[in-house]
């Protein structure tokens, strides 16, 4: 059954090679074939290529198979090529004639682009949410830690007092500009692609508003070749906005791995959330942010494997596209695993308290004296030369007593401005 | 000459190779460390670590080297290591003390950071500028050639009619998602991090809401630390939003170099703008926009380059960030080259007329045949199977006069509607 | 049954997200896993640390084993992790006590890692093979073409005369390049790992050049820092490999899809390996060849998506690792696949025959014509003045008669030295 | 002065855009444009195309160049494209008519590709030879500090005892897998392109197996098409084999900067070759080797970069490839400069002793404990649950008198194995 069969069966090989694993992946797509062919139907009645009775035995019958999907009994067998054969074929089996008239004015084309447009909106929308509960966690973690001091670090050497409430809310700000792209990735996908057919548009006097404002799109891509253009773009413009984010998390496991050492002895984590060894009771291995780091880093190379795929090629539609399906797909289902988990893990974060006692992490505090010295007058240069040879002649003794007091320090972690800059998008 | 000075001059292989190019790419953002040393000198006004007469010292001599800077005359030697070096050491020889106390409350980190920041955001307005040129040109040509048609090619086979008009103006409408990235990068460089000295704040009571203002910022980026890892960050976001552009730019230049070839011979460009050859005198070698498409897609690899440079370095500076300079100063100029290049070439852009005249087009016209008899009540897959047997009969005389009408169809390009979306951004 | 067990269970939700998808690919590296526990096995006993009669058991329950997985009854249950816990618990179900001590004296990190060796030198080897078959085809190709004219391309512009003898062959001697780099990835595999334990040795007396042997290998990766290291880096060589026959065999599916399109017209190929269409039966949409294209562009980005999984991981084993599998497996399955596709559907090209004979192809001939004049003694830059006028006042007539006989040229194409080229490999 | 001159002059902007920064780059490759052109004018004379007498003052003319460029007093002016413009000047100014027979027979398109493919030979002979001087200086210290222990860390965890004789040789060893991309590059560098001219051969007689053995290559890219699409290839090839070294180079520097963080202290330099800070006297900044990580990752992303500029151009010469050279130039520059900073510094590395005394590596020794158990009869699993008692029970003791003799491992270190396998290659 495929849809541009004229008489002959195509090659068993061919047929296995070109088909890949489309079946399983439009599972996720299923849904939102459903809810363009509606609004596709509906727009059909409306402009008369349908009848009243026509539209609504086929919406009736796009219902039952949104249920079927919602149920987990939508399946689509081998013999079918992707999700639209077997939904036409549905279609057909119940409403005879009727069924066929659901394909008039649209492509296969047509249905994909509009299909992901509306999938992608809904994970990025998603994304959005689970990455502002991690926002949220990590601010709550920072004002709950927020006299816990840790040392800064300036090439991996020990620089400067730090402490849990900046480390937490840094990641946490930090994931606000990661969604300034997921933004934009949402705009790019809530432009409705319908009605491109095969790239150039068609005859037919479709109305493209309708089918918008049916679906919830904000807007038209109102050029039929931009619209076809759009794939392999969306796509790539949600993995911009998942690369972003997946960096953020991506370095924040990087710390949480090298915390986690005996080495440093920050932070540690419950014996569920680690992997240990009988005869090194000491070790937990930190699996789940080793996996969470290596996940994001995969994710970040995502926008390049599509690039990869899609550069260079002319306009119009292109069998390679159907390559980007098997890669968002499941890079959208690894940055949802990897934001739960990260707000599953780090409620259960233990900070160690009392860290910069190790008289190691002394000269930490080098810089505060030698502030202090600025601030009653000194020229910095001057300031910097004297408190050089006191250290030198062994009679520095560190001041603990921290008063970092300007915005955005140990002592103002301005956690309010940041939520409300967060409040903004 | 080394702000890290401490007695002993260091190896000169270790100088030369540490050092690279920095002084090179400091011309295109010294401009940007005087602004901000200004206004970090006010602020030191303001919370009264300078004198109101140090301070009216400092930003006067601060404003000769930005003279300086625009007639040409700024020049970092070879004895600087960096433009920060070189100012302070401008500021010292013309006020003694006074110079160096503008180093109070900040670090070398500080001043890259908010130099980088304001650089990018210059940068960020002018290529949406060029971009929105561009824009505007290839609507204006969409306007022009509305009425030439073009084949429209699926899998590169001739498949249906396409336009002038729609081919141009896609283009152009593909361009806005592009600036929802430009945008978004904007967005993350508009965001203050001077203050956040080393990357962990100091005990200065600095007024960092003083400098954001003054410097024309949106906001802060408020946490210390978060400041600290928006380096090699806000470039990574600057080049996705030029990725977008360029992959745009890219696609548009590989249309031009196959429409100019002789197999497809559908515009054609001044010979000011082709190189060519006496001996080959249908040679009109697309040069420009190879480059076009070569620069693009180079520029299309610099996420990922930025990405394999600071990924898995954990939070904190590291020399490597360094690196992150060269990388994104040279792509900020070929991207505007290209940007530049492209309006000005397409300007001259010649459009043949009369293509599908061609007899081996006549079956783009065959879709359109068939959607007129579903129009007039046949279902779709029956009309696919009488047309085709028409076809294969040799009884098919292709009706080339195009009547597409709806949103975004070559007879109805909405090139207002696309223009007004463009508006909004 | 966790390896790592110590008697609390990890929370599902850290299971589900550790565990991925390691048992399905583990299918494909079962049968190595068994092959080096043989070969532990045997070299066990050698040493003292069995009994002959426990190894013999040993021996004879994991050849029980490899018939299971070769007849396809081997199945890792949702109860084990992977099949390294699989296999163990089959063997202590069959021998118990016995069957717990083929863990003496290696790791999980052992296992996978010697498991990953070997896989890869069978898959590089069948991948040499395959690229093999395509040489032999495309030199046979370009025998039975080598008459059949085809126009030269630069800048997508038509040069100069070429040849379909010239053109398979290009790709059959570029080919022999890729396998220098198959054959680099084949020398890094070929080094066996076992012994490294959890990456730093043991105490055991363990004799490593015995299963070096066994297992046939050419060598040893003797460090067993170095061992641990091939992690991911065996994985990246083998990338590398696949990513240069993907490069060649990418740009030749460009070609051809290209040359199919009706604007070049110069192959064909039977309906069986195309797509059609009733209503446009001029086409033919290459999409056999557009996945081949499209998979090989994204074979091309496996290296560096490796790389940003691995990179800036200090040394030692970290758990990220386990991610490289899920990017090579199913990487090298898309290799052969696009190998495979290939050989079976380039021997059904069908070439077009006087092609250059449309007079647009005219000034194809114009280079050799002016050589005619500089062989007969003129300079070549006042030829090229004299040719240029001739042109331009109308007065060229193209010489059709080629006479190319260098090396490598369209008159001598040295098919049997390139087929021994390949042969040295 | 353009080659392809046809009497009106191009826009200057359109010159400056495709210009770019070959002539900077040219002089890296001049001196090799001079041997292809000696061995083609040698050529010429011996196939009757050039008389004795110009054949001779051909080379000597040629000679005279090569002596400027060594001397540097070679200067491609801005009024010339490129070096072959500027020494076709050179070459009609001494010798008028006999200068411009030189381009007989070749074209740019030839002269580029052969003048890449010397330069990359003798850059690939010399990047072998600058990594076999670091891998005999790591087994020098492998050897000098072979008592010296180390620990060695799965997942960032203190595991298993290591040593600076294992660090150091597993990177030694590391490097011979790198090195067989280098010899792969090699042998796709080392085959004689000259000949295919503007990509397709041309009608004159000449002799490339003259010019092969003239210029020492070991075989010619025979099919002129292939040698063609060499280009960008051979850059990419060379790209690969750097960025294997480059991977195992910035893993090393990784764990230096790592090893000289206070966290781990266990390396250090002199100050000569770190930065520090007056009033952190503790701080030694490891900005070379950071600087090494930052170029080394940079470098592992050139593949990628070749891939986007090259990957989906049909075959024959596209202005794209000239992108390559600004590329690849650069590129080995930094590879040489990481290969000798290395060699130069790591002469100096101080090793610490002593690390594993302080108590919180006890647990390192427990697997060797284990392991007697295991190797006085006791099953693995048993030994392994008896063990995780007593450590539970605090009844263990860690036995330090290591006894790892197998090969590979800690007390057999296997140097001269390592040797004799680099020997080899």
């Amino acid at each position: 059954m495929r849809l541009w069969d004229k008489g002959f069966s195509t090659d068993k090989k061919i047929d296995h090679f070109t088909v890949g694993n489309d079946r399983e992946l439009d599972l996720h797509l299923a849904k939102y074939d459903v809810i363009a062919s509606k609004a596709h139907a509906k727009m059909l009645g409306k402009i008369g290529l349908l009848t009243e009775k026509e539209t609504k035995e086929l919406v009736t019958e796009l219902d039952n198979i949104t249920a079927k999907i919602e149920n987990g009994t939508f399946v689509i067998e081998n013999n079918f090529e992707d999700m639209h054969s077997k939904i036409e074929f549905q279609l057909t089996l119940a409403l005879g004639d009727t069924g066929k008239k659901i394909h008039t004015a649209r492509s296969r084309n047509d249905q994909v682009l509009v299909a992901m447009h509306l999938y992608l909106k809904d994970e990025l929308a998603e994304i959005k949410s689970m990455t502002k509960t991690l926002f949220d966690l990590l601010l709550n973690l920072a004002d709950k830690y927020k006299r816990v001091l840790l040392p800064g670090y300036t090439h991996l050497q020990i620089a400067m007092p730090s402490s849990f409430g900046l480390w937490f809310s840094a990641y946490a700000e930090s994931l606000i500009d990661d969604l300034y792209f997921v933004d934009a990735a949402y705009k790019v996908a809530d432009q409705n692609p319908l009605g491109s057919a095969a790239g150039y548009g068609s005859s037919f006097p479709i109305d493209r508003s309708f089918t918008t404002k049916e679906m919830g799109f904000e807007t038209l891509k109102y050029n039929v070749v931009a619209a076809q253009m759009s794939r392999g773009k969306v796509e790539k413009a949600t993995a911009f906005g998942m690369a972003s984010i997946a960096a953020t998390l991506s370095k924040m496991a990087m710390d949480i791995c090298l915390y986690m050492s005996q080495n440093f002895d920050f932070i540690s984590f419950p014996d569920e959330l680690t992997t240990g060894s009988s005869i090194m009771p000491h070790k937990k291995n930190p699996d789940v942010f080793e996996l969470v780091r290596g996940k994001c880093n995969k994710l970040q190379s995502i926008p390049n494997q599509l690039t990869t795929v899609i550069n260079n090629l002319p306009s119009g539609y292109h069998r390679d596209l159907q390559l980007v399906k098997e890669i968002i797909v499941p890079a959208i289902q690894d940055m949802k695993a990897c934001l739960e988990i990260m707000s599953f893990s780090l409620r259960e974060i233990q900070v160690n308290e009392g860290i910069l006692e190790d008289p190691k992490y002394d000269y930490l505090f080098s810089v505060d004296t030698l502030n202090e010295l600025v601030q009653d007058g000194m020229p910095f240069r001057d300031a910097y030369k004297k408190m050089g040879q006191e250290i030198q002649d062994g009679k520095f003794t560190p001041k603990r007593n921290l008063k970092h007091t300007h915005e955005g320090s140990i002592g103002n972690l301005c956690l309010e401005d940041i939520r409300k800059k967060m409040g903004g998008i």
